[in-house]
């Protein structure tokens, strides 16, 4: 999509996105060694069950999402940062992902004519209907200045 | 480390974590393919002249500085969220990274006394100690309810 797609009110919601046990594992031995997201046989008998993804790859796989389907062909070069991070239910195997995304704002900036700058909140939800992950994000977008 | 060896003031720092091009790379591809982050030779004409790896990689070596120094052995089991996530600067192939923890708070769950509960902000500096990463973080460790 475009910068000039997006504008306020609008939902987004693409995905599926499977998750895997090997895909929990080898994200999870590479950033998040924590037994409860690699040892399936201890996570078992932890407190959620079973083995659990790490927060930061369930973000990976939210940003996946939005890349393939929302940011792909846009003019988005970056983002300074996210605000209200949670992850309110855990990602597990099996899990099938969803990602709907609501344009809260779009602007120019005024400092800067050639930058578009967008405001959304991203919420992800499992095939149950449980969000997984929320959170508030600004992306911004290197336009034609003349525009 | 355990629950009872935080304390509020504490500062941890912990590292180096050194960043590769091929990491950069293999994270994108699977987590956040935009060019920036995918095209050495695009990003080299880009804003930021040169590849920079995505937000959620810089998110995950962070975790794996924490895992591996700081909650390798605590009874750390969850974080609900985080607050005030930044990016102030881009990770870039070469860049020699460290983390520096302050505990904020300490305390245990008034309603569930097995419940500790960690405040800290995470910092993590280039090697020219440039911030590329802000967040204000909750821990949650499971403990003895009789302790």
């Amino acid at each position: 999509m475009k910068f000039a797609q997006f504008q306020a009110g609008q939902v987004i919601e693409v995905g599926p996105y499977d998750m895997t046990e090997d895909e929990v594992l080898s994200f999870a031995r590479a950033y998040d060694p924590q037994w409860f997201h690699t040892d399936p046989e201890a996570a078992r008998q932890g407190p959620f069950g079973g083995l659990i993804a790490s927060g930061w790859h369930t973000c990976g796989i939210a940003m996946r999402l939005a890349a393939d389907h929302v940011l792909r062909g846009s003019e988005s070069f970056a983002s300074p940062g996210v605000s209200n991070l949670r992850w309110p239910h855990p990602v597990r195997p099996g899990d099938r992902l969803t990602l709907r995304i609501t344009v809260n704002e779009v602007r120019r900036s005024t400092k800067r004519p050639e930058l578009g700058v967008v405001e959304w909140t991203w919420r992800m939800t499992n095939g149950e209907g449980r969000e997984v992950l929320q959170l508030d994000a600004t992306s911004l977008f290197k336009l034609q200045s003349a525009n």
